[in-house]
Protein backbone atom coordinates (compact mmCIF):
# COMPACT_ATOMS: atom_id res chain seq x y z
CA UNK A 1 0.00 0.00 0.00
CA UNK A 2 2.40 2.30 1.02
CA UNK A 3 4.55 1.20 -1.45
CA UNK A 4 1.49 1.80 -4.08
CA UNK A 5 1.49 5.03 -2.53
CA UNK A 6 5.06 6.36 -3.22
CA UNK A 7 4.73 4.92 -6.93
CA UNK A 8 1.72 7.44 -7.42
CA UNK A 9 3.28 10.27 -6.01
CA UNK A 10 6.61 10.11 -7.54
CA UNK A 11 4.47 10.08 -11.27
CA UNK A 12 2.24 12.96 -9.96
CA UNK A 13 5.80 14.48 -9.32
CA UNK A 14 7.30 13.77 -12.00
CA UNK A 15 4.17 15.13 -14.47
CA UNK A 16 4.34 18.58 -12.47
CA UNK A 17 7.17 19.74 -14.34
CA UNK A 18 6.60 21.50 -18.20
CA UNK A 19 9.50 20.33 -19.32
CA UNK A 20 9.21 17.12 -18.19
CA UNK A 21 5.56 16.35 -19.48
CA UNK A 22 7.28 18.03 -23.42
CA UNK A 23 9.76 15.17 -22.76
CA UNK A 24 6.43 12.85 -22.18
CA UNK A 25 4.85 14.18 -25.41
CA UNK A 26 7.61 13.60 -27.40
CA UNK A 27 8.57 9.91 -26.23
CA UNK A 28 4.70 9.24 -26.82
CA UNK A 29 5.64 10.15 -30.86
CA UNK A 30 8.45 7.78 -30.49
CA UNK A 31 11.97 6.53 -28.62
CA UNK A 32 14.32 8.97 -28.73
CA UNK A 33 18.29 9.65 -27.34
CA UNK A 34 19.06 11.64 -24.35
CA UNK A 35 20.61 14.23 -27.38
CA UNK A 36 17.53 14.32 -29.47
CA UNK A 37 15.62 15.43 -26.14
CA UNK A 38 17.49 18.23 -25.41
CA UNK A 39 17.99 19.38 -28.59
CA UNK A 40 14.71 22.01 -28.45
CA UNK A 41 15.83 23.29 -25.27
CA UNK A 42 18.33 25.81 -24.03
CA UNK A 43 19.60 23.63 -20.94
CA UNK A 44 22.27 21.35 -20.47
CA UNK A 45 22.51 17.49 -21.42
CA UNK A 46 22.81 17.14 -17.28
CA UNK A 47 19.54 18.80 -16.98
CA UNK A 48 18.11 17.07 -19.56
CA UNK A 49 19.51 13.96 -18.01
CA UNK A 50 18.37 14.90 -14.30
CA UNK A 51 14.56 15.10 -15.57
CA UNK A 52 15.30 11.83 -16.94
CA UNK A 53 16.19 10.59 -13.62
CA UNK A 54 13.06 11.70 -12.17
CA UNK A 55 11.01 10.35 -14.94
CA UNK A 56 12.82 6.75 -14.39
CA UNK A 57 12.28 6.56 -11.40
CA UNK A 58 8.59 7.06 -11.72
CA UNK A 59 8.70 4.75 -14.05
CA UNK A 60 7.10 6.40 -16.72
CA UNK A 61 10.47 6.02 -19.20
CA UNK A 62 13.21 3.40 -19.39
CA UNK A 63 16.32 3.24 -21.35
CA UNK A 64 17.42 0.43 -23.93
CA UNK A 65 20.81 -1.20 -22.98
CA UNK A 66 22.04 -0.66 -26.24
CA UNK A 67 25.31 0.82 -25.28
CA UNK A 68 25.62 3.57 -27.86
CA UNK A 69 22.66 4.88 -28.19
CA UNK A 70 20.81 4.07 -25.45
CA UNK A 71 17.00 5.13 -26.58
CA UNK A 72 14.70 6.34 -23.94
CA UNK A 73 10.94 4.89 -24.10
CA UNK A 74 7.78 5.99 -22.60
CA UNK A 75 6.22 3.50 -20.01
CA UNK A 76 2.66 4.79 -20.73
CA UNK A 77 1.19 1.75 -18.44
CA UNK A 78 1.99 3.88 -16.04
CA UNK A 79 -0.20 6.10 -16.77
CA UNK A 80 -2.60 3.53 -15.96
CA UNK A 81 -1.92 3.78 -12.75
CA UNK A 82 -2.88 8.01 -12.34
CA UNK A 83 -5.94 7.42 -14.39
CA UNK A 84 -7.66 4.52 -12.17
CA UNK A 85 -6.96 7.13 -8.88
CA UNK A 86 -8.64 9.93 -11.32
CA UNK A 87 -11.36 8.27 -11.90
CA UNK A 88 -12.42 6.72 -8.70
CA UNK A 89 -13.28 9.91 -7.01
CA UNK A 90 -14.52 11.84 -10.45
CA UNK A 91 -16.78 9.34 -11.05
CA UNK A 92 -17.55 9.01 -7.01
CA UNK A 93 -18.01 13.35 -7.00
CA UNK A 94 -19.96 12.53 -10.43
CA UNK A 95 -22.36 10.02 -8.72
CA UNK A 96 -22.82 12.60 -5.61
CA UNK A 97 -23.95 15.67 -7.42
CA UNK A 98 -26.41 13.17 -9.40
CA UNK A 99 -27.73 12.29 -6.67
CA UNK A 100 -28.21 15.77 -5.62
CA UNK A 101 -29.91 16.88 -8.86
CA UNK A 102 -32.31 13.78 -8.27
CA UNK A 103 -33.17 14.97 -4.55
CA UNK A 104 -33.36 18.80 -5.67
CA UNK A 105 -35.77 17.23 -8.51
CA UNK A 106 -37.56 15.29 -6.42
CA UNK A 107 -38.13 18.28 -4.49
CA UNK A 108 -38.89 20.59 -6.85
CA UNK A 109 -41.67 18.22 -7.59
CA UNK A 110 -43.30 18.27 -4.54
CA UNK A 111 -43.32 21.87 -4.29
CA UNK A 112 -44.68 22.00 -7.85
CA UNK A 113 -47.55 19.85 -6.41
CA UNK A 114 -47.99 21.48 -3.64
CA UNK A 115 -48.51 24.54 -5.86
CA UNK A 116 -50.87 22.64 -7.73
CA UNK A 117 -53.10 21.33 -4.85
CA UNK A 118 -53.33 24.99 -3.18
CA UNK A 119 -54.37 25.80 -6.63
CA UNK A 120 -57.08 23.26 -6.87
CA UNK A 121 -58.03 24.05 -3.13
CA UNK A 122 -58.39 27.67 -3.89
CA UNK B 1 -0.57 28.84 -22.67
CA UNK B 2 2.03 29.51 -19.95
CA UNK B 3 -0.90 29.73 -17.81
CA UNK B 4 -2.71 26.21 -18.76
CA UNK B 5 0.69 24.64 -18.45
CA UNK B 6 1.17 26.24 -14.66
CA UNK B 7 -1.97 25.19 -14.19
CA UNK B 8 -1.43 21.57 -14.91
CA UNK B 9 1.83 21.61 -12.94
CA UNK B 10 -0.06 22.65 -9.80
CA UNK B 11 -2.79 20.19 -9.92
CA UNK B 12 0.10 17.24 -11.02
CA UNK B 13 2.35 18.75 -7.49
CA UNK B 14 -0.65 19.02 -5.90
CA UNK B 15 -1.51 15.66 -6.03
CA UNK B 16 2.01 14.38 -5.57
CA UNK B 17 1.61 14.32 -1.49
CA UNK B 18 -0.71 11.18 -0.41
CA UNK B 19 -2.38 13.58 2.72
CA UNK B 20 -3.83 15.79 0.25
CA UNK B 21 -4.81 12.96 -1.98
CA UNK B 22 -6.79 11.49 0.84
CA UNK B 23 -8.16 14.61 1.55
CA UNK B 24 -9.47 14.66 -2.48
CA UNK B 25 -10.51 11.21 -1.70
CA UNK B 26 -12.78 12.16 0.91
CA UNK B 27 -14.07 14.87 -0.34
CA UNK B 28 -15.26 13.29 -3.09
CA UNK B 29 -17.59 11.41 -1.17
CA UNK B 30 -19.18 15.27 0.38
CA UNK B 31 -18.37 18.23 1.76
CA UNK B 32 -15.97 18.99 5.09
CA UNK B 33 -15.01 21.28 7.33
CA UNK B 34 -11.18 21.63 8.17
CA UNK B 35 -11.83 20.11 11.58
CA UNK B 36 -13.57 17.14 9.90
CA UNK B 37 -10.63 16.87 7.83
CA UNK B 38 -8.30 17.01 9.81
CA UNK B 39 -9.72 14.58 12.19
CA UNK B 40 -8.26 11.15 11.26
CA UNK B 41 -4.64 13.06 10.50
CA UNK B 42 -2.11 13.53 13.33
CA UNK B 43 -1.09 16.58 12.16
CA UNK B 44 -2.00 20.19 13.40
CA UNK B 45 -5.07 21.98 11.88
CA UNK B 46 -2.79 24.53 10.65
CA UNK B 47 -0.97 21.74 8.63
CA UNK B 48 -4.02 20.74 7.04
CA UNK B 49 -5.27 24.38 6.28
CA UNK B 50 -1.68 24.60 4.31
CA UNK B 51 -2.72 21.45 2.31
CA UNK B 52 -5.75 22.91 1.34
CA UNK B 53 -4.36 26.09 0.29
CA UNK B 54 -2.47 23.76 -2.33
CA UNK B 55 -5.22 22.20 -3.29
CA UNK B 56 -7.04 25.45 -3.43
CA UNK B 57 -4.32 27.30 -5.36
CA UNK B 58 -4.45 24.26 -8.41
CA UNK B 59 -8.40 24.66 -8.16
CA UNK B 60 -8.95 21.67 -6.84
CA UNK B 61 -11.09 22.48 -4.27
CA UNK B 62 -12.86 25.56 -3.06
CA UNK B 63 -14.46 26.80 0.29
CA UNK B 64 -18.00 27.95 0.87
CA UNK B 65 -18.29 31.62 2.20
CA UNK B 66 -20.48 30.37 5.25
CA UNK B 67 -18.73 31.75 7.85
CA UNK B 68 -19.41 29.51 10.43
CA UNK B 69 -18.19 26.33 8.80
CA UNK B 70 -16.98 27.39 5.70
CA UNK B 71 -17.01 23.84 3.96
CA UNK B 72 -14.54 22.49 1.32
CA UNK B 73 -15.99 21.66 -1.43
CA UNK B 74 -13.92 19.15 -3.98
CA UNK B 75 -13.84 20.99 -7.87
CA UNK B 76 -14.05 17.46 -9.49
CA UNK B 77 -14.05 19.29 -13.45
CA UNK B 78 -10.37 19.80 -12.59
CA UNK B 79 -9.65 16.55 -13.09
CA UNK B 80 -10.73 17.13 -16.82
CA UNK B 81 -7.40 19.24 -17.23
CA UNK B 82 -5.30 16.01 -16.27
CA UNK B 83 -6.97 13.21 -17.50
CA UNK B 84 -7.14 15.06 -21.38
CA UNK B 85 -3.05 15.23 -21.11
CA UNK B 86 -2.90 11.77 -20.21
CA UNK B 87 -5.13 10.53 -22.23
CA UNK B 88 -3.72 12.23 -25.26
CA UNK B 89 -0.18 10.75 -24.95
CA UNK B 90 -1.52 7.48 -23.91
CA UNK B 91 -3.86 6.87 -27.25
CA UNK B 92 -0.40 8.22 -29.50
CA UNK B 93 1.64 5.54 -27.71
CA UNK B 94 -0.46 2.76 -28.20
CA UNK B 95 -1.28 3.79 -31.52
CA UNK B 96 1.93 3.34 -31.96
CA UNK B 97 2.52 0.25 -30.55
CA UNK B 98 0.05 -0.90 -32.95
CA UNK B 99 1.37 0.72 -35.92
CA UNK B 100 4.71 -1.72 -34.95
CA UNK B 101 2.79 -4.89 -33.67
CA UNK B 102 1.08 -4.93 -37.52
CA UNK B 103 4.65 -3.97 -39.08
CA UNK B 104 6.14 -7.01 -37.20
CA UNK B 105 2.86 -8.89 -38.20
CA UNK B 106 3.72 -8.35 -41.71
CA UNK B 107 7.14 -8.59 -41.60
CA UNK B 108 6.69 -12.11 -39.72
CA UNK B 109 3.91 -12.86 -42.77
CA UNK B 110 6.19 -12.10 -45.05
CA UNK B 111 9.05 -14.68 -43.64
CA UNK B 112 6.17 -17.38 -43.31
CA UNK B 113 5.41 -16.88 -47.27
CA UNK B 114 9.46 -16.95 -48.28
CA UNK B 115 9.57 -20.17 -45.82
CA UNK B 116 6.61 -21.35 -47.43
CA UNK B 117 7.89 -20.48 -50.79
CA UNK B 118 10.87 -22.43 -49.67
CA UNK B 119 9.45 -25.10 -48.94
CA UNK B 120 7.87 -25.63 -52.21
CA UNK B 121 11.07 -24.88 -54.37
CA UNK B 122 12.79 -27.57 -52.26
Amino acid sequence: MVEHEDRLSRVFSALADPTRRDMVARLAAGDATVSELAAPYDVSLQAVSKHLKVLEDAGLVSRSRDAQRRPVHLDAEVFDLMTKWIERYRQQAEERYQRLDALLDRLQGRDNDESKDKGAAG
